[in-house]
């Protein structure tokens, strides 16, 4: 192998494919990134068997042939050599040789026919989703799978499919987040999409890019491709919660509050609740004014923010992390707070905006 | 006590004093910042007991009085509040209450009087330097500090002032930086302030002042005053090191080299050397150029770059951190490095300044 690129080039596109590399990996072969110079192409992959990148740029490509290098050392090297061109090959004794301007580096390789291949996707069930979209719906939901393994299902993002909507949906068992779109289908289709992959995709996009991600799904695979940059991922295997069920229809309080008058208060309210276990913040919601209250050992808070109540007075306690998870996520000014009893519930939903809904379960007040 | 002040001069004043504060400390009344309302002004002071920060803001003052507040707490509430005029006030049972529009915050408090008295420094040698030339002289010196306590004298900075000289010497038995400067004095004086205080000290100058850092030192104290903020500092006890026979009067060997490429190439030959112990570069000096080579298990680096050499080629290693960290605070284009022979130290000056002299020892080569 033997050719040459840009410093910037072969470094952004280390970067982009380095976040797929575990250094817990007990497999050296993980480690590191798989190289393969071909045709005035030089490709990047790396994989932790659970998610694989794999980045393309031009090079100037003078022998063909493929190589893995500890991605760590490898990227510590090309981000300090100079913006000039690097120029990589491989010595009989399968050492690699890094050549930039006045610097000569070598480098112990390891065979590229150890490094595992990524699953072929077909591209058959394909989606074509613009990025700002697609980041703007993984924000909005990924935050709400939940961390606990136990129910791995739980640890994905539903993304469900059916004719020209796009739903995506997660909930950890006292909250959930379900963010509608559209999208140019005809057909229904419905995934459980690891948390871990789509922030990893809501990382690589770049929202410089008018073109939108293509989104290919198989049973066990997705394939997001993004420019010159493959994602491929497992999905989850299980049958996701029926969510429908549990979103209620009715109400007795509606609440028009500003969110990030809300936002604020609760983050105050939960600045002494911290070192409790459920970070209690309680409603108070009685005629034009919600009261916001906390008390631990350290204190008190009392806040009081001006809403348009329509229906029942009410009492009604949330973890704070709960509510402030979903109010950072939300850009729209106001939103509806809609509740029936103490114990029952809470929606949030933009007021403007039909395409967001967020449920979140009370804490019972002793 | 009672007072009010805007929100935002209230969270400058604690952010500057809370840096003294120790979250390690067993001594709750350390945790906390003493506040006292008075004549129109608000006093914030912390301290861990080796040094102390005292700010005075403008208050309209409606009750005098001094109180203590967990500093951690104070300042993640007044971070939280908005931008408006803050308001607090002792109750009788000594509970503090913080109001700001709609929100009102109680929390527990600590007697005023429990607070450890900050030392009187006098001010009687008193000297004004500019800050951004005490910066500098901070920065170039206090990483060559010692970070072993078990010579306490060498984990600060000696600052010595000789009529109208003033020099700052750090050294810790592998490296010496000397940084001159000159100031407006008639006497003499000698003393060592530690490293954390000179860090402090400069973290708080504000470089968008005109106004020069005051300086008062007695034997046990050293007062830094800038603007509003006052810095009290105690200072390490004991005779430094007579750096002067340390530092050779000759050479056989002087190199010139710009610092920047010299920089970046010890940088690279370090990256491959890291896992070792004694990060070693060797520098082979010859005819018109240093070439920079490092070995280990993981690879070698080769570099090359141009020198006007005066005397003899040379053959010398050193620890790669200990050229690293003087170069990245030489800001000068071109630096002379003169040596002697490969075992012993070598001096780094910058070509066309004479107010820094850096003294590092080499690596005996096997």
């Amino acid at each position: 192998m033997h050719f040459s690129c840009p410093q910037k080039n072969l470094l952004n596109s280390i970067s982009i494919v380095q976040k797929s590399v575990s250094s817990k990996t007990t497999l050296t072969i993980l480690k590191g990134i798989y190289l393969e110079a071909k045709m005035g192409q030089l490709k990047l992959v790396g994989t932790d068997l659970e998610i694989g990148i794999e980045n393309i740029i031009e090079a100037d490509v003078r022998k063909e042939g493929s190589i893995v290098i500890d991605a760590r050392l490898f990227s510590e090297i090309i981000r300090k050599l100079p913006d000039s061109n690097v120029e990589i090959s491989i010595d009989e004794n399968s050492q690699i040789l890094i050549k930039c301007e006045h610097t000569e580096i070598n480098i112990l390789s390891q065979s590229a026919s150890e490094f595992p291949e990524l699953p072929v996707v077909e591209e058959e069930q394909t989606y074509l989703i613009p990025q700002e979209i697609f980041r703007n719906m993984i924000r909005q939901t990924v935050f709400a799978t939940s961390q606990d393994e136990s129910r791995p299902i739980l640890t994905g993002v539903l993304v469900e499919i059916e004719e020209s909507i796009l739903n995506m949906v997660a909930l950890d068992g006292y909250r959930l987040a379900l963010r509608r779109g559209s999208i140019n289908a005809v057909d229904n289709y419905k995934v459980v999409i690891p948390a871990k992959t789509l922030n990893e995709i809501s990382r690589i996009m770049n929202m410089d890019e008018d073109e939108p991600i293509k989104v290919s799904l198989t049973e066990n695979h997705g394939l997001f491709t993004i420019g010159n940059t493959k994602l491929i991922s497992r999905l989850l295997e299980g049958e996701f919660i029926n969510y429908n069920q549990i979103l209620p229809k009715e109400y007795k309080s509606r609440v028009k509050i500003n969110t990030k008058n809300l936002l604020n208060s609760i983050e105050r309210a939960s600045l002494l609740g911290r070192e409790g276990k459920s970070n209690l913040v309680k409603f108070t919601i009685k005629d034009d004014k919600m009261i916001i209250t906390s008390n631990s050992e350290l204190g008190k808070v009392y806040e009081e923010i001006p809403i348009q109540l329509e229906g029942n007075d009410l009492e009604i306690a949330f973890n704070s992390k709960y509510f402030i998870e979903a109010l950072k996520v939300i850009e729209d000014e106001e939103i509806f707070i809609t509740l029936t009893t103490g114990v029952s519930p809470g929606i949030i939903r933009p007021v403007d905006n039909d395409n967001y809904v967020y449920l979140v379960l009370p804490v019972r007040l002793h």
